[in-house]
């Protein structure tokens, strides 16, 4: 769909995807680190919030697939009648089946099967792959500003499939993990500002030729990361402060139960009070 | 060996291999879950089983060798006689050679002899990767599709090449060894697709200049490898359900013998019962 | 800043670092090795200088920032007049950006915070990939030697935000430590090359065309590089030398104060020698 | 040195490490296997054998230098007088300095002094990567054969970089110091190729543009590769079995001492018989 619409629908499914990233892995980051606590239902609360992402990963990318084919402009079903029929919109339908799969891929880690360990991630860095392969040979015969534009986000896309395949080996590594979330908010925005660039709203077409353009647009990209660095980072400092704050209050809930309970005994209150020491 | 057959004959042999690495593998790595079961006569079965398997190779590798060089237009082993002979079946020779190779160090690996461990899956990697290295100089001076869709072969080749060495320092790791088994299968596929593509049975010619043919074939790659992950996928969730099948009916049989010899002690029986369900 | 001290000024930044992390990182690799002896408050003496060097960075890259955008010619402040503005001054703006970035993941790193660990180090690294992305769109349209001494100049940025891509995964490896203080050396003593070729202090202006330029200029790299391990080594040397020196009569004036107040028992005595013996 | 002998000098010299690496990396791994046994006086001969090896590595660094600064063409020490004097033997004068700094980092390795782990790797790494980058600006303006057989080598070169740079982080893993013995023995054999090819003993020519000398050559390439991994082995195999023969022979003869002296108690005959059963 070569219109700001059709650039805004994949950038908000990818911004969605990185803020929630940025939520969900601090959060598990920190839990993980008081596991020796308490609560021991956690593992589970985060198996179902994986399967509800899973889910919701499956049916974004069929709406998008869906969405691609029966636009009234789009290929509805039909790929060859004498010649190929909008083999843009079938590409676009590839990128989201991979998506699908990795959505599928995630409900199936996330259930009691025997999957292998990582599967989740491995399918999730083949279809960033298949992105942008598919990019990568999408861009040919455009003016300079728009080739250029498009193929600053093969560093997203291509820096994200690396990472995540490095995810793959080293299970649960929170730093990777962040990392990832913030090339998938900076893929979000990126996809926005192709569309502004391209189908401006204003109306005032960009000069698709002029080299200050490209240099400018160039150091924007980066521009675009420090913000997503910056959204990461300041969800994971409110994750940190929100859980340190209800666990206090929890903890303290605890103790003064325990000290209704079991006064002579207060060997139990102090572990409690070394932990949170300690943390 | 420019034609159909040409292609459809190490297409055919990716495609067994891809096959049945994707029925190897879970095999392999639900049996070893299950290790702390009865059965210990199992590492033999598998070292025997990858015995036949390089035997296997290494027969594949001289056909291969043979067929390029014995076919009617081939250059009956004579290499220059003014100029070169056909150098293009020997670079394919060539190619057979590195996975005869292989297939030579598939053999020391699975007998007792003190061989490094990952000896096979560095020469394997080799073989792809002298595979890749050859094709990548094979293609100059010809039409835009037959170079296009030549070139889509390496990204599973050197793809293949990367992930094998990988496997050379995480022995073993399951998942390694299925992406490995789709990236066989999906160029087993692409093999035959060259073929259909380059050399139609239906003697419908293809355009190779044509653009939208090129953008067709990118995206068809994608399909290919969607595809051969579903056939993994299968492949995988089959062999897990036989070995459950007839993993269970196996230790039904055990825990009945178990009863009639034994009845008063009952702890073998609870720690069979309580391993099924670990399960 | 397109005149001998705009590349003096990082390159004075770049060489500081790399002094800097060549005495520090041989002085922790030595005394961890020691940290079965008796001082145990050297974590927190390296966490303050972490702690320093954060705060540095910070505030050089904050200098460096102002000097691009308020020297005489610069854009002070302003991006879009009807046309960009001064992109050359923005973009280096944008690296120093990068590392203010990595100077405050130092600076939090170094704080008691639940940072996840590698946080400095993988910032250090997309600080250099961005200075590399920068450099690598920045040198179009230049003579091929501007061009060629630019382009050399990402051979150590890549390298570095590879190897210190590695850190974060292999936390504490003083080698690779050792490894981005040669290269950041050399990063600033190229600074400087780039300086004296581009804007010479002699007025004898360099032939931007000539060939047997470029090849001199690739070999000077790697001259530079062989001053930069030379720098290192000494340094490692000095630094060793000189713990053991300061060690040793430490030791002895220990040795001597535990004669004096516990003559009967001299197992203390001993394992301090057994100590300096090991060593 | 354009000349025959300027590549049969470097090809002697990697020809010469490859095969001594392919007789010591075997040994050791055997040797270490065997390290349950009773000889403990091994490491130290390893830690001599690495001296000797650094020693002379720099003095062929240092000859290979010499070779090229004052053969009768060579620049006799002169870098500029106006223009620039025999670049190409200064470039080779660089790489040959490289695998001297390797040289000296072996040595010191060697000692023992507190050198970090792996430096000898990584400066052997950083030499290949020297001569690898070097040579990559060195084949401009050659006919198409001449750059084609060159940039062949850069293939073993920068393999052998990135191999010996895994090699720091997985120390001793014999797998890959086979491996890296086998580009060695084939970066020495296509120096001598090289030779042949450009500079034919027999006088007659080679045509430089010819295509098929192109395809040829790149053909043959993989072959010296398949016959270095037949050196290798053959090696890897003589060691083997000369190790097997001399340590049952030595063996045997402890044991006949034994029986002699000790012959009640048999306990340790049998833990040597033992040990000879499990090799």
């Amino acid at each position: 769909m070569a219109n700001f619409k059709g650039h805004a629908l994949p950038g908000t499914f990818f911004l969605l995807f990185g803020l929630w990233w940025s939520v969900k892995y601090p959060m598990r980051h920190i839990w993980q680190k008081r596991q020796h606590g308490s609560r021991q239902n956690l593992p589970l609360f985060f198996k179902k919030i994986d399967l509800i992402e899973g889910v919701l990963k499956t049916f974004f990318a069929f709406v998008g697939i869906m969405a691609e084919q029966f636009v009234p402009d789009g290929p509805h079903g039909h790929l060859y009648n004498g010649e190929w029929v909008k083999l843009m919109n079938w590409q676009h339908s590839t990128m989201y089946l991979f998506y699908g799969i990795s959505g599928i891929a995630d409900i199936l880690s996330s259930s009691p099967l025997p999957v292998p360990a990582g599967l989740d991630r491995l399918s999730l860095s083949l279809a960033l792959f298949v992105e942008g392969f598919l990019f990568y040979f999408h861009v040919h015969n455009r003016p300079p500003l728009d080739q250029h534009i498009h193929s600053l986000l093969l560093v997203a896309v291509f820096g994200g499939a690396a990472s995540t395949m490095l995810e793959v080996f080293l299970l649960d590594n929170t730093l990777l993990e962040l990392f990832r979330s913030s090339l998938a908010i900076m893929q979000g925005t990126w996809f926005y500002q192709i569309g502004f660039v391209l189908y401006p709203l204003n109306g005032k077409e960009w000069d698709l030729e002029n080299h200050g353009n490209i240099m400018f647009i160039t150091m924007c990209y980066c521009w675009h990361y420090a913000v997503a660095l910056l959204i990461v980072g300041i969800n994971y400092s409110v994750v940190c402060w929100l859980i340190r704050r209800f666990g206090e209050r929890h903890r303290a809930d605890i103790e003064i139960s325990l000290r209704k309970t079991s006064h002579p005994d207060s060997n139990s209150q102090k572990a409690l009070l070394q932990e949170s020491d300690e943390e």
